[in-house]
């Protein structure tokens, strides 16, 4: 399934996309007669989201999706952990030794966007750039996870563009500041549940920026696969539902490559990947 | 004021501090006649705090603080961001250049901790270390605040423990998954309101380990002084009632100092900032 946080007339909900339909949570309880929560993280964690599956037939896809703005999915996680770095090709072109085991960045909350929204950059920003990421969402609390374990405690995925100052990010040698800024983590478009995706370390990732192709690279360049990063993340950290942990991008980034610019005033950058959709932002540089 | 998070008898609650006495959410609402909200940013943030304030000598302080054990007093802030390094004393011992603007990591709020708990550690780290620092707690959703602001948006200050796993930071570079360990952020032991501190940058700091003491400095001895902090912080970022946000440790921690060894089992780490308290933890490596 896909599941997607929409709005309308300043209305939020949240609902089930099929193709360019949705069934919105007060349409899934109309057809199922299954009370559904207000809040998504209640529906997609506290057990209704298990409830309505076997009646996923009855639901009726009754509104256009196009009648909606499309939120970020989960509007208050306890982390946004994102990976500095884990890919072959984007080592290669920044000419860094692989990693044994996961860097990560702490996003804030308040760094969340959705697709078709404008990344606000301050003007003092002078280097800022994209990241195309996978990113997971945890489905519970849990701790010590084994690789084996790994996989059963993702909910599932979507896009996420790690968006970073990287005139911050050397200023400060630490990468939080300038991965932390409002707007700065613009995902989704949805949430794609793991049961629809066969193998995640075989997906296409694409970034256009102004329509020319920036980014082309697939999940199989990870060099730390998706257990080993919950397994090793969870000796450290308990793991919470909603949690979304970016797995790190690959090549193409404007960072340390002379051939492409740092994104400008009205850049639009459009980013997909295989099987979880697209999402496209605009830049825009404010005082 | 004082303000404390505590817990008896598996029930949690909240309450103002005078002496060795506390005055519970029910004591105040007793005593004041206001219904106090269950929550504690709900109280400190919506405005109850300031509604009973015109009533605090009404209030009884009828239980002994000593009754309850004291947990951190924020339960899920927003963010919890740690200056990554801004004390003149710490820069001299690890030969760091001055900071022009506060580089930082961002903690999970399952770092949290409270004073008199164990700070839990997996038995890889190696390197385990500790950072007194200077605390403050923000009051109110804000943007783009000038230093001229900045003090008006502190609701105030706690002592804070930024422990560190040593080997960890040092791989990743990164220092995000080194800080982020569960029960890597003692912090409290209560929140003191602004009112109480006249100068914030004129605090004592006293870390001893096993009775022996190991960082003994002053806040005077930050680079980037709190207003700075605030306005730079919030130039990116949006904060939120309940942030916290910690402002760097002094010299006299173990990394880079061979006559002080890292943390070891069952070692008391108490940490005193004058005005504010103190807080004691004790280290607990686990399998």
């Amino acid at each position: 399934m896909k599941i997607a946080r929409v709005i309308k007339s300043g209305k939020e909900t949240f609902g089930l996309i099929k193709g360019d339909k949705i069934a919105t949570k007060d349409d899934i309880a109309q057809s199922t007669g299954i009370p559904i929560p207000l809040n998504v993280r209640d529906f997609l964690f506290d057990g209704w989201y298990e409830e309505i599956l076997p009646k996923i037939d009855e639901i009726e896809f009754k509104h256009d999706l196009s009648e909606f703005d499309i939120l970020a999915p989960i509007p208050n996680p306890n982390k946004i952990i994102c990976l500095a770095f884990n890919y072959k090709d984007h080592a290669e072109e920044q000419k860094l030794t692989p990693p044994k085991e996961p860097a990560i960045v702490n996003k804030p909350r308040t760094a969340l966007n959705g697709t078709n929204a404008e990344i606000i950059c301050p003007k003092f920003v002078k280097e800022l750039d994209y990241e195309i990421e996978l990113a997971l969402i945890i489905n519970k609390k849990c701790k010590n996870i084994s690789e084996e374990e790994a996989m059963d405690v993702i909910f599932g995925y979507m896009i996420l563009n790690d968006v970073s100052a990287r005139d911050i990010q050397e200023m400060d040698k630490q990468f939080t500041r300038a991965k932390s800024f409002d707007t700065f983590a613009p995902c989704g478009p949805w949430i794609t549940t793991k049961d629809e995706i066969d193998d995640p370390h075989n997906l296409k990732l694409l970034t256009k920026v102004n329509g020319t192709v920036r980014q082309d690279s697939t999940t199989s360049n990870m060099f730390i696969k998706i257990p080993s990063i919950i397994s090793i993340l969870s000796e450290s950290m308990t793991l919470e539902p909603g949690d979304i942990i970016s797995t790190g991008t690959a090549a193409g980034v404007a960072l340390n490559n002379p051939n492409i610019p740092y994104l400008k005033d009205e850049d639009v950058i459009e980013m997909e990947i295989e099987k979880l959709g697209s999402i496209k932002n605009t830049v825009k540089f404010v005082d």
